[in-house]
């Protein structure tokens, strides 16, 4: 049975953008028709060695048809190399190669390519056209939907970066493939968080797709990825620079950071660590008394069914608490967390500090 | 006689800003009124040394009243520190120091203090509020306004940024009065450069009033520093992302971008090249056919009053071709001039090899 091409339409207030989602669409002519700046201008592919020798042929034969020339540059692979090192090896290829401001950028690889390419892009000539080609579930689901890109600082995660929206987002199941099975299961964190804080029947969907999305079933892979995208794509129609609502997208991800961040980037998957942060925001939400324990219990067997963890390495409370107070979403060093109002809604709030000890003391090893 | 405070209005699709020209305004409170996020905030300056000696203090003694706490960040001085290092000097001040998506930068100097502190604003946190305090002719008239921001990357100035607005401009004229002749003199080049593309009255009103500007005469330099701010707001208001009208602005700029490269930046000023660069811009539209000679000799004969330089550096003609073609406004490897097409009238145009041959010939020593 073949499975059409969905599309889903991010709307922006200045212009919307298209995420296509389908199977073998990298290798598909048509999944390129009408972007801005072909025959006359360069196509640059971003990607990391092991996407590279999986998807990279494919890509540029089919690109060499529609651009005057196709480059290709190689980032080190993995978040460590998330950093301005990888950033200024894309700006030098640029400079190199003489690329202009009609350039245009395609990021092929997972949320590190997705995230230091869009930077790049964003900043090269302040800004040129980038296109996300994302080959993980958690990039197709997050990481290429919504404009943020960023490389890390050693002194903290994701905060340099910009708000800047792709001209495409090119979402080809088919590279779900080769997805390592951890790897499946971080993206399907991303996926089980839309259900508590937009749409709770989406969660029970969830659940009772679950083994057809952990064989890497097409049809229920592209149902999941549009659905997030969906929902995603509605988030940030409101709110592309997180002023507000958009926040809510960072469920779980308050203390997912302070995890990543604790243990040293790299040691858990980004899915992983918000995969367990969901568990403990879930929690405090139950402690704030906005959703009932049951609830609480029904999120943590999903995220244990999908093998991520549901207990947070034992930093202490005293080094979450400080991991959390540079988040991002802390404002005076209050840390803000995002909250289950009721299955379906969420909201950003502060919170005591003896409730986040008495979660954190409930949930790490 | 007092000199009333002038209010230029940048106006953009999504929102305007104001900027502020007038003698004493960085001391006073006023100048600072109905900013956002006063009170809870942090404000924190970036300078250079030398700008920092003279007014910082009065600086943050006006800031102390209005935010939650004011920190000093010092910046080293010139052209040389446009790059990567300072600009990752702000960022771990401000995440040493905690500071959160609501902290406000101040740039408190020259153009390189304004491009890396306001690139820096563009890009911690993806974005945080910015002030522009213009130090300088130069910055007042030209840097400040218009949202450009970036560093240079040691293969070509400008090429890292962002278009970034802030939030106010305050260009408090008092602050020329501490500025080196040289400084005023490349300052005084972006001024005369509005003349020529868009208004040839105002040209006839720096040719009449020259002798007041070169003294530091405040009703002179205020109305030279409002004038040149109205058009490059008018300028950047249609067209803020630089796709079409903005790029007169850079009449002079491709013929001095290349000389300050060829030279090593840092041993012309910006401004100087720029004055060198319109003489040649001009020269070339002349044999294009587009003005007479006798208007290339006026605002010849202007440029060189201002003590800036006529003649460029001999690099050779294929050095500046080269140098040229890495130059922004170049598209497919073909360099765009911007051209005079009638006295007060520019427009970006690719030219012949051999015509911008001769005019490097004629005015290079």
């Amino acid at each position: 049975m073949s499975i059409p091409t969905d599309r889903v339409t991010v709307a922006l207030s200045d212009r919307g953008y298209d995420i296509l989602i389908g199977p073998g669409l990298l290798g598909q002519g048509s999944s390129f028709d009408s972007l801005q700046g072909q025959g006359d201008s360069s196509a640059v592919v971003v990607s990391n060695p092991l996407v590279a020798g999986l998807y990279k042929h494919r890509l540029l034969e089919v690109l060499a048809t529609r651009y005057r020339q196709v480059l290709f540059v190689e980032l080190p692979d993995g978040e460590a190399f998330k950093n301005w090192s990888s950033l200024d090896l894309i700006f030098e290829f640029l400079l190199k190669a003489h690329c202009d401001r009609k350039t245009v950028i395609f990021a092929l690889g997972g949320g590190v390519v997705g995230d230091v390419a869009g930077f790049a892009a964003a900043s090269y000539m302040r800004g040129i056209p980038f296109v996300q080609i994302p080959t993980t579930l958690l990039a197709q689901v997050d990481s290429s939907v919504g404009g943020k890109t960023a490389i890390n600082h050693p002194l903290g995660k994701n905060m340099i970066g910009a708000f800047y929206q792709p001209l495409r987002v090119i979402a080809d199941l088919d590279t779900l493939d080769t997805l390592p099975d951890r790897e499946l299961a971080a993206g399907l964190a991303e996926v089980i968080k839309y259900g508590p804080i937009a749409d709770n029947a989406f969660l029970g969907w969830i659940e009772t797709n679950f083994d057809a999305l952990w064989s890497r079933d097409k049809k229920a892979l592209a149902y999941a990825v549009k659905r997030s995208c969906e929902i995603k794509a509605w988030v940030v129609g409101q709110d592309e620079r997180e002023s507000g609502l958009r926040a809510i997208l960072n469920f779980g991800h308050t203390f997912g950071h302070a995890i990543e961040a604790g243990m040293g980037y790299g040691i858990w998957l980004h899915g992983e660590a918000v995969g367990c942060g969901m568990v403990m925001a879930a929690d405090l939400s139950n402690r704030l008394g906005l959703i009932d324990e049951a609830y609480v219990d029904r999120l943590t067997r999903l995220i244990e069914r999908a093998k991520l963890p549901i207990h947070g390495p034992a930093l202490g409370a005293d080094r979450y608490l400080e991991l959390m107070r540079i988040d991002k979403k802390s404002e005076g060093g209050e840390i803000r967390f995002v909250v289950i109002d009721s299955p379906g809604r969420a909201s950003v709030r502060p919170a005591p500090d003896d409730v986040v000890r008495d979660v954190i003391a409930a949930h790490t090893a």
